[in-house]
């Protein structure tokens, strides 16, 4: 099996305050978009991150894990400086996240936390490492 | 906020039976392997799919959620045929993975799904649409 990921999907609860949150706050533009049902975004050049309704993903993938507690799931979105760090949470708390961060890290790195309508942690992240520099476009 | 996703971290019980699966299962070699800590993968040009044991990431991002049910999130594996879906679940079953399909569906594609270690989907999809072509290497 080839070492690739072609689509994250997200299972959510609310599609209308996800789309307020991605492409109104976030400012992101969908390539695919039925309401009710998914919205995708191309997330990288053969990349897409598919945020679909719940009862769908249940439908086909099986009864999501309810409760307490953060999902063991976390996106990062890596920049090339602390200050583009900074711009981007400035971002995501304005389209209503709560953000935790940022903070210099002790493996050399500075980075913070959102979390989007579902509470789906986003980390954005400026590492200055080998492996933080081939994420960077 | 640009529309990049650069790491997908997925918190692991147990490393070491994450690493059977991802390396002796499924071929892969990490590019960063810091034994009881962390295994991340290059899955994309500018994407790395992270492994970070439950006890580094519940002290950074928070507790993790706990019980019955799926975690709302799946990763997809896209390839370029039915016959090629069948044989990516068939390495999968080979290295233990629990198999779902795989199956025509309405939407046109044929898909199935594995399950990592920590119960992880992965779905492995042949989708002969648009969205599915962009995401083929």
């Amino acid at each position: 099996m080839e070492q690739r990921v072609s689509f994250i999907t997200l299972a959510v609860r609310d599609l209308e305050a996800t789309r307020r949150f991605y492409v109104g706050g976030l400012g992101w533009t969908p390539d695919v978009d039925v309401p009710g049902e998914v919205l995708m975004f191309r997330a990288g050049e053969h990349l897409v991150l598919s945020l679909w309704v719940e009862s769908g993903f249940e439908a086909e993938v099986g009864p999501v894990r309810r409760g307490e507690g953060i999902v063991p799931v976390a996106l990062a979105h890596n920049v090339a400086s602390t200050d583009e760090v900074d711009a981007v949470l400035a971002t995501a708390r304005a389209a209503g996240a709560e953000v935790t961060g940022p903070q210099q890290r002790d493996w050399g790195g500075y980075t913070g936390y959102f979390a989007d309508p579902d509470g789906f942690r986003w980390e954005v992240a400026f590492n200055p490492g080998p492996i933080g520099q081939v994420v960077l476009p």
